[in-house]
């Protein structure tokens, strides 16, 4: 079964709940878009995504890509996929139309990638990187490199790569040590070897721009060194550029997506932004491309909860429980395997009908509990890209900055929450199929493998944490973060159980965070040690909020108020939990008792 | 860097803390069997596992098990490793000296399959059925049949599979349809297609018999209809029987373990036990082969842990923040790809030297929580491999009888629980790789693939968990779960914080299931959907009772202290989350609040 995009599910929470056509009018590239318009592209996007890319999932991971002699061939059907989405124009959705873009808003790009990653995760890691060399490059580049390679890449026609990675320097760029020479004609000359490089070289595109974090001679040590090096793979007059493609390496999952190790060789490259500034010119992108990191999480346990529940609603086995209220007596099956010979029916008499697994407690908590996730993770997710669009876009200034907070503060919490949410929700669903889903066959497994990358690229989930805790949170004590969950806290209705349980949770929070920031003084490794939970919290938290909303909106559907059962029986308890465990690492540092 | 046993890590919780070696002098069979014996037959297996076994393990992920014409090529090394195995003859430590075993303790043997499933969880499937196959025929077999076969089980001359699943029956075995149609010389012929067989096909011995769960002609239908026929690949007179391997299953991960399709074409076989009977003969060897599973579990973590320990003790990234009580401004580093520019050391100076990772806060709380995990877990499953080893020789039939209830309860946690962590835990080791974690070079993802499967088979985890809470704890509203686990509460010393904790914890276990059986009155459903969460506050609730014990040991070392601080830190909160939702849906059923 290959992934099926549902426009009307994200549009009832991107329209119905977050009210997004009225805020995206208010920005003036955007007021001639209507929910119409919105609802048009997400429902071409969901018959392009389903009907061009999600059939080549299967193979893109059975075949997978091939190196040979430098060349990277990617596996079946790819190629002209991709060539498809370009002329379609989806590349360029949310680039600006002088540069050849569709000049439609960040927040609907951000569910193509999802839908994009739920059918297809491999594929869509060649497209993946072009939004953000695309804002790189048209924030910093110069006139001329502009001129030569905005266009192509806004629209696609050419992919790009980020060349950070090298073999002794992952998440500690500051030790990056390719060189870049300047020449004569205001070139530079690359040496050095970069790891983990997606789509560092393939057959998809007739040219390949790398973006490439290096360092310049007399260079300080450290990140304030690092410069940033546009080198395209085939030069202006056809010439091929010494970069090469030395290995592609063997993954646990990913394997429609080529993760290269490349060799630069004094290859010709031009400076984007000023000298020593390359991370800063790469940081123009972090919350765009750490927002969609998330939602592939989120569009891959979608995947793997739709593979899950189709399962459920077919396979049959031993007889589930009856529902609460029905009377009677103690169920006869639900054992299975281990109901003892003598412990089933009577000699002689039938065996019941088996029952549907999706009836079955175990799996319907399974199904209800990553049902609840997706959505609530896709609400503050779509937030979060209006507000890259608020950021980029708003007329009033005081706007534009509240909203780059709500990004700097969130982005990270969704990244490390909902690509763990992948990987282990995914793995729940695949406990649905029981021995079938160890099998490649159902393709569920490969969703866990695939996923798995997520928790790591783009910055690890420890490094979410530590972003968030220790970089951005308690520098002002927290001060600017309660700004934003008091943003929430208004939304919600006190006059509700829930909405009030959910304003009790951001207090919560904000008395954890004054806590930890006078236990920081103390114990300067204690933020560290439990940043982890910290980032748990402010999810949980976020979610609670989210089902509030999602409830609250009209049209609400019984569906959704499962969810929202299953989320506060299941998965809300894991507040108190993390918060317990923030709250005692810090009173045994600010109150120590005596032993 | 291939997985290495540590015989001495073994014995300080079997001898130091479990006091095994006086445990099993008290039994007949081995009196004559003291420290030093035991010592010496690990340091043995340890260097067998180390040598021939482990060094197998990445070859046969990568090139896997060839199927071709019926017939199945194990990987390179397979064959000639299971033949010294057979020659030195492990696979019968613990089968009876009568039937050419060598008669040592199931603990030992535990401890064995623990090392073989961390060296080479695929190569283990080979024997890991042996020991089933031969305790299910010693107790059910005729001596005709006995004679036969027993000896080559129990050696391990001949490999053995339990053909159990069909396409539509898996958890729900009562719906076998496999028939066994009797002849007139005493045999039956079987008529069937059986699914998800280990080993069903290979080339690691000269015949393979088959324990083939199936259905005489008019046998009632359900479990009771169910019997139990021995049918070997090759017969006395050295024909093939009619038993084909259609094809052998693709897999996320085992590679190293054929994974088969069997059909029996009318093949010959004989009755295991007596007509109607077949569960009942498959029953006597489900504690033992569940353990071995829990084992695998904890050996794979084991496994994933060395692998992440020697890695973040070698690997450098980044500065770590200074330990509690060093003074001084915040630490510069911990930050990486997020350290701004500008954030760093001033102009022209050197970056500070980078950290090993394991000083990182995070990995730290990584490695030492997976550390806790697993000697928590391999005291709890040691104690079992004891108690197996009582149920079956205590001279005292009270005792006898106490141990097989202390099996009954525990085995479903620890097949769960070790599982489960396996996978997540084996997850969390990646994670301390960055990206190199992902990448096959270095075998941590072989290890979260292959432990997946553990959650799976031998009942699945969600079937562990009603196994024990409604099968085995409600049906005497928990008195006889009771009584084990007031065995534990007195082994502790209330003098000593810890242990009066977790002596709280226990009685709290008993007030929750006190609460669930009387909330399972009124809503069957209730326990089959906290089932899990109450076997994790079990295997908790035990953890706990595993530190402490560990902790009071003569010689309990500093590193072991560390991994109780760990667990009491990180591990141990999940009892209150999960005591709490269990709580909470009790009393919604036993006394309503009113909406």
């Amino acid at each position: 079964m290959d992934y099926q995009p549902r426009p009307d599910d994200v549009l009832s929470l991107l329209h119905g709940v977050l009210g997004a056509p009225a805020q995206l009018q208010a920005l003036p590239p955007f007021a001639e878009g209507d929910a119409d318009l919105h609802a048009q592209v997400l429902e071409e996007a969901g018959k392009f995504v389903a009907e061009v890319i999600a059939p080549l999932n299967r193979e893109g991971d059975e075949r997978g890509c091939r190196f040979e002699a430098g060349r990277v061939t990617t596996p079946p059907g790819f190629a002209d996929a991709y060539h498809a989405f370009w002329q379609a124009g989806w590349p360029g959705l949310s680039a600006a139309p002088d540069d050849g873009g569709q000049g439609l808003p960040a927040v609907l790009e951000a569910v193509l990638y999802e839908w994009l990653a739920a059918a297809n995760h491999g594929f869509t890691m060649a497209p993946g990187l072009l939004h953000g060399a695309y804002e790189c490059l048209r924030h910093h580049g110069s006139d001329a490199l502009k001129a030569r390679y905005l266009p192509k890449i806004a629209t696609g026609e050419w992919l790009a790569t980020m060349c950070l990675t090298e073999a002794h320097a992952g998440s500690d760029l500051g030790r990056v040590r390719t060189k870049a020479v300047p020449q004569a004609d205001g070139s530079v000359r690359l040496e050095g070897s970069k790891i983990f490089i997606s789509g560092g070289e393939h057959d998809l595109t007739d040219n390949i721009v790398h973006l490439v974090l290096c360092r310049l001679p007399d260079a300080p040590a450290g990140p304030k060194g690092l410069s940033l090096v546009l080198a395209p793979k085939v030069l202006e007059d056809g010439t091929r550029n010494a970069v090469h493609c030395e290995r592609i390496e063997e993954k646990m999952g990913l394997h429609g997506s080529p993760t290269c190790v490349m060799r630069f060789d004094g290859a010709t490259g031009w400076l984007v932004g000023a000298p020593g500034q390359g991370l800063a010119a790469m940081f123009v992108m972090m919350n765009s491309a750490r927002l969609h990191v998330a939602l592939q999480g989120i569009g891959l346990l979608d995947a793997a909860w739709q593979k899950a529940r189709a399962y459920a609603d077919e396979r049959r086995q031993m007889t589930a429980p009856p529902a609460a209220g029905v009377a009677g007596a103690a169920p006869q099956g639900g054992l299975g395997r281990l109901g003892r010979p003598g412990a089933a029916s009577g000699p002689g008499a039938a065996v019941p009908d088996a029952s549907l697994i999706a009836e079955h407690p175990a799996i319907a908590r399974i199904l209800d509990t990553q049902r609840a996730w997706i959505d609530g993770a896709r609400l503050i997710a779509y937030r979060t890209g209006l507000q890259l669009d608020l950021a980029r876009h708003h007329p009033d200034a005081k706007a534009r900055a509240a909203a780059q907070q709500w990004c700097g503060y969130v982005t990270p919490v969704l990244k490390a929450a909902c690509t763990q949410q992948a990987f282990e929700g995914a793995s729940a669903c695949l406990q649905v199929f029981g021995g079938h889903g160890y099998v490649r066959e159902w393709g569920i497994e490969q969703i866990v493998r695939d996923a798995r990358v997520t928790m790591i690229y783009e910055g690890t989930n420890e490094i979410q944490a530590i972003d968030l805790l220790v970089r951005k949170v308690l520098p002002d004590a927290g001060a600017g973060f309660a700004r934003t969950l008091l943003a929430l806290r208004d939304e919600l209705d006190a006059s509700r159980d829930s909405d009030a349980d959910a304003q009790r949770r951001f207090a919560q929070l904000r008395y954890l965070t004054t806590q930890l920031a006078m236990a920081a003084q103390a114990a300067p490794r204690l933020p560290y040690e439990v940043a982890d939970d910290y980032l748990r919290i402010v999810m949980l938290a976020m979610l609670a909020w989210a089902w509030c909303r999602i409830e609250a909106a009209p049209g609400a559907t019984a569906s959704q108020a499962a969810s929202a059962a299953a989320f506060r029986r299941w998965v809300l308890p894991e507040f108190e939990m993390r918060a317990g465990i923030v709250k005692k690492a810090c009173e045994a540092v600010i109150a120590p008792v005596a032993g």
